[in-house]
């Protein structure tokens, strides 16, 4: 790793956005796990912190327009349903920085896509933060299971989206920071296909009796 | 494999077509090469008989809708624009069989996911059908590349995705029979997703100067 980024993950005391901030900050990188609750962003972080091995980076808890503010990397990491009502409370202080969308809608029953109007929730967090917020598509189909493990190999490549080449490379650097691969896989346009994975990684959890189904590109 | 099934390939002069037709083919089965042109049909499965091995099933060549009548399993493999009025046409034969279709809406440029209006190609087909004819989709991000070579190894998994889990087991077990490990992966409403996949590997391809991304599923 050669900088150490400071990254706030909105929805972080979920267990994928946790997970993610905790493997990141064993990488050196300062977290700041945001929420609506600043007490329960704090909560999160203080249990997350005693998890991690010496020389560490930081990790705090803060609510999620402060976390956006103090940060430089900012990773969207709540459920569907709460994204527009986040994007919307955080949007005033998140210009000219780079969104990394964690999020993927999930139909029911569990297993099925859910095709949302704006055809995926990455295209419709651009089109609502609007130009100068990049916005970037990456670890929807990684399963949560492992993350705070760090002996656990993950077994599975982060499929990159966005429309700049610079900003996915920042997310393809944090996937390696976080133990995984990743991989360019084209523009925002594609995010239905990386949002649904999770959705088809869970239908083949549920069909094969499993927790933690993975995706790996071949022939790299 | 213990039957040995009569497919007809509609489109099965194209080379994702022509690759797995020749693959089951030298597996046992009795391929029926489907054209527009009866012709070109001919034509195209003179040449892949050429290559078979020993002991290999039949391919002969037919105008889609004879090969639509004498065949018990239809593969579609036409471009997205043709599936309309392909399918328009075999549809008064088609009833009660099983449709596995290949298709994938490619964008442009290369390596987008285009969106088609129902949501999928293979939903599309399943509306135009009707409940008398069960949908399958399936094989939608196997790169052509290499299925007339039966020495070469396919590393990639096919997601098989459909309503029905026998008719998903037919494709499954049609994966095997090409050297390949099938997954079921839900049920048609998933179809966006393995058909975006197409785009997504070329997508990869393009991006690091390959011709044969593939995926595996890992923790099965």
């Amino acid at each position: 790793m050669e900088d150490i980024l400071k990254i706030a993950i909105l929805g972080g005391t979920g267990n994928e956005g946790a997970g993610l901030g905790f493997r990141w900050a064993a990488a050196g990188h300062d977290i700041i796990i945001g929420s609506r609750s600043a007490e329960r962003a704090a909560q999160a972080a203080e249990k997350l912190r005693a998890g991690l091995p010496a020389g560490s980076g930081l990790i705090t808890g803060r609510e999620n327009t402060i976390a956006t503010q103090e940060a430089e990397i900012i990773v969207l990491s709540v459920p569907y349903e709460a994204q527009t009502a986040t994007l919307d409370t955080v949007a005033p202080v998140l210009a000219e920085k780079l969104l990394i969308t964690v999020v993927a809608p999930l139909g029911t029953p569990k297993g099925r896509v859910w095709a949302v109007p704006g055809g995926s929730a990455a295209e419709e967090a651009q089109r609502q933060l609007g130009e100068s917020v990049s916005v970037v598509a990456a670890f929807q189909s990684i399963s949560a299971e492992h993350l705070q493990d760090l002996d656990h190999d993950i077994d599975s490549d982060v499929l990159v989206i966005g429309d700049r080449k610079a900003d996915r490379q920042v997310a393809v650097d944090l996937a390696a920071d976080a133990g995984m691969r990743g991989v360019h896989a084209g523009p925002l346009q594609n995010a239905p296909v990386i949002e649904g994975l999770a959705a088809v990684m869970i239908a083949i959890n549920v069909r094969y009796k499993m927790k933690d189904a993975g995706l790996r590109i071949t022939g790299l």
